[in-house]
């Protein structure tokens, strides 16, 4: 009989987010008359409009579908070149990033992209990953082949995992065992860390060393406000010959229902072949795009070439200001409860100590069942994430200010 | 060093689309006063304007997005359960076929899916697929490992090529040998034969005499007028313990640009573990969307919804009647030259014998230099393609009619 992947048996549970679901539809559904008092701040969808510039642009381009003249079939597989221009310029060239408009390759979302570059990777790299983690990175290498089994207590036999703790500011350090394949994600999620300059310099000098490759998930880079901090891995020198960088328009430009994002491979960026040859990433990457995929709708490529235009930038900085404005409101009140709270500064997620003899899921239950608030438990995110929530600063101000008061359920004397 | 994936250094030149590309762009440039006159025949990429249904439907879905009350964020990754619906009530059940809404995967395309579903299958498939084939079957399996090397003369070792040939009728007759995964592609791209009830049927008897998988290629299923001939596999009883189906909107709906199509994965399809355990695909492909990807865009899902409105139908099919009035005056023309032209009928594609000592890329360039009209060489297909040129009937008729007069420059008496 044909063969399966063994190596989706040995994923654990359901990936995380579709379990948060079941557990609020059984609340929901055992207590019909609370199910309109739920408030969801757990998987950190966004909530407001979509920028105008991105519907004119839409709008425009679906005309253009609508008549002879200006109908366009298929896209090229990696973009149009205008929107790989816009950018290569916008986010990369004015930073003073070396990037080139044929090294950004636009895709569907950055998940489907954190998947996908597994396919040009050989089997029998070592891969390190943080904990706790966005479970896509983990959960994508144990279906690639890339673990050994589900240890007890969390986590999978083969990967290096990295600690991102409140003794290191939740900043991943190199590990002193060897890796090939790193993932770094800053700001991060969920722990709303930013990665700094020197910090990631030493990653960088590290992918050197070991000739390893560095996955760089900088899908909230457009949060970070502190002018100091890198929002590219490709501002520290060297970055091109040991990064990819991955970026989503789902936060900045509210995109989740629209799907898009992109990945950056440099050109000279090399891995080796059994043979010990150097293959170039950019060129595999190519043919991936080039076998496996058609390419990204028209209409939504429009809307994101839009959020560059001048109306485009001022109403994604309007939109990321909103949601950090929500990010400082929600730290505030968890502080005032005498929980510590971190990230929200250059992130949109705030990550919360739970009450004292309480875990992440215990904590997220209570926040379910007594203030119908949804936040993600910290222990799914990785072991290192028990003892944290995760709380999500994508709703309405009216919203977040519901949840801020509706916290006070974690208050001491009332847990 | 960390490692890239060795089996794509197996692949053997470009691409075949653009590959065709670059010699159009060479010929371009060299006869800038032709450019112009250059007419698509190649890629089967369509020209006709959106369906109006799909067009109000995205404006209306962009509309929604543009306001706070009906702004909607993460879709389901497998698809909204109204378009499911739609597609199970259109596609298979009007028609007779159980399937379920929730064994419908919604996708950006055919040609992603037909990649990603190699992702649940386990390595050690021995693969089957025809000759002439669709490329990107043959190429997502060689970047799977699925293969041996390249072969001298085309093909790859360790694939079980089913050759189609003036012989059968271009329809691929089960192997002697064993295979596991078996690629079928009814109505065919790109010899335009469509595979009828006694030929799927002794398929489906194969399959499960072999425990086989047979991923079955309809996209272009919407062009059969013939009431006798299937346009789902699941007309043909057992089925549903067999076979994948993959559909798409790009040539029904005009969608190239606008990417959509979807998978059905009936739920009780087993395949076998490495300890001999059946494992459901269902659970596993479901397993890969929630991990593996956010779903499709919320105005595209709207736009492929609106194609199943009686509104819709009548639009599909006045597009495809419109396609295949073309196809039948690009066989005309070609059997009016002495040529043998088969398809057409059920089909868009013109699969037409070379004029007598040309090979397929010969006449591709005669066609291109004297003509200057693109084609598809078969030996792109395969090696079974030798000695045939695709030409698509997704032009304008305008275009067409002036193709069916300029390939009189392949008349016996100008070559």
């Amino acid at each position: 009989m044909f063969r399966i992947n063994d190596n989706y048996l040995k994923l654990t549970a359901g990936y995380l987010f579709p379990e948060i679901s079941r557990r609020v539809h059984a609340f929901t559904q055992a207590n019909p008359a609370l199910a309109s008092r739920v408030i969801r701040c757990g998987i950190g969808d966004v909530t407001e409009p979509l920028p105008v510039a991105a519907v004119t642009a839409m709008h425009e381009a679906v005309d253009a579908l609508s008549k002879h003249d200006s109908f366009r079939g298929y896209p090229p597989a990696t973009g149009y070149d205008f929107v790989r221009r816009a950018i290569a310029d916008g986010d990369f060239r004015s930073r003073g990033c070396i990037v080139a408009d044929d090294e950004v390759f636009l895709s569907d979302g950055s998940k489907p992209d954190a998947s996908a570059i597994l396919e040009i990777l050989g089997p029998g790299n070592r891969i390190a990953i943080s904990d706790p983690v966005y479970p896509v990175y983990a959960d994508t290498n144990v279906m690639a082949g890339n673990s050994g089994p589900a240890l007890r207590g969390g986590g999978y036999e083969g990967f290096v995992y990295l600690p991102c703790t409140e003794d290191n500011a939740f900043a991943p350090c190199p590990p002193k065992e060897h890796a090939d394949v790193v993932y770094l994600c800053s700001p991060n999620n969920p722990t709303g860390s930013v990665l700094d300059r020197a910090a990631l310099a030493r990653w960088v000098e590290w992918a050197h060393a070991h000739h390893a490759l560095i996955l760089f998930d900088a899908a909230y880079a457009d949060f970070i406000r502190d002018p100091s901090l890198p929002q590219s891995i490709y501002e520290i020198e060297g970055a091109r010959r040991c990064a990819i960088e991955f970026r989503s328009f789902s936060k900045v430009g509210g995109f989740t229902g629209v799907r898009c994002g992109y990945t950056v491979v440099p050109k000279e960026l090399v891995g080796a072949a059994a043979d010990g040859t150097r293959v170039a990433l950019h060129d595999l990457w190519m043919r991936r795009w080039a076998t496996c995929s058609n390419g990204v709708s028209w209409p939504v490529q429009c809307a994101a070439a839009a959020l560059y235009s001048a109306e485009g930038r001022g109403q994604t900085r309007a939109l990321t200001d909103f949601y950090l404005a929500n990010a400082a409101i929600l730290a505030r009140a968890c502080t005032a409860l005498g929980l510590r709270a971190f990230g929200a500064a250059n992130s949109p997620y705030v990550w919360v100590s739970c009450p004292r003899g309480l875990g992440s899921w215990e904590t997220f239950d209570l926040l379910l069942q007594h203030a119908q608030v949804v936040t993600t438990p910290g222990a799914g995110f990785g072991r290192c994430g028990e003892g944290f929530i995760r709380i999500s600063a994508f709703n309405s101000r009216a919203n977040v200010e519901e949840v801020a008061r509706r916290i006070g359920v974690l208050a001491p004397a009332a847990v």
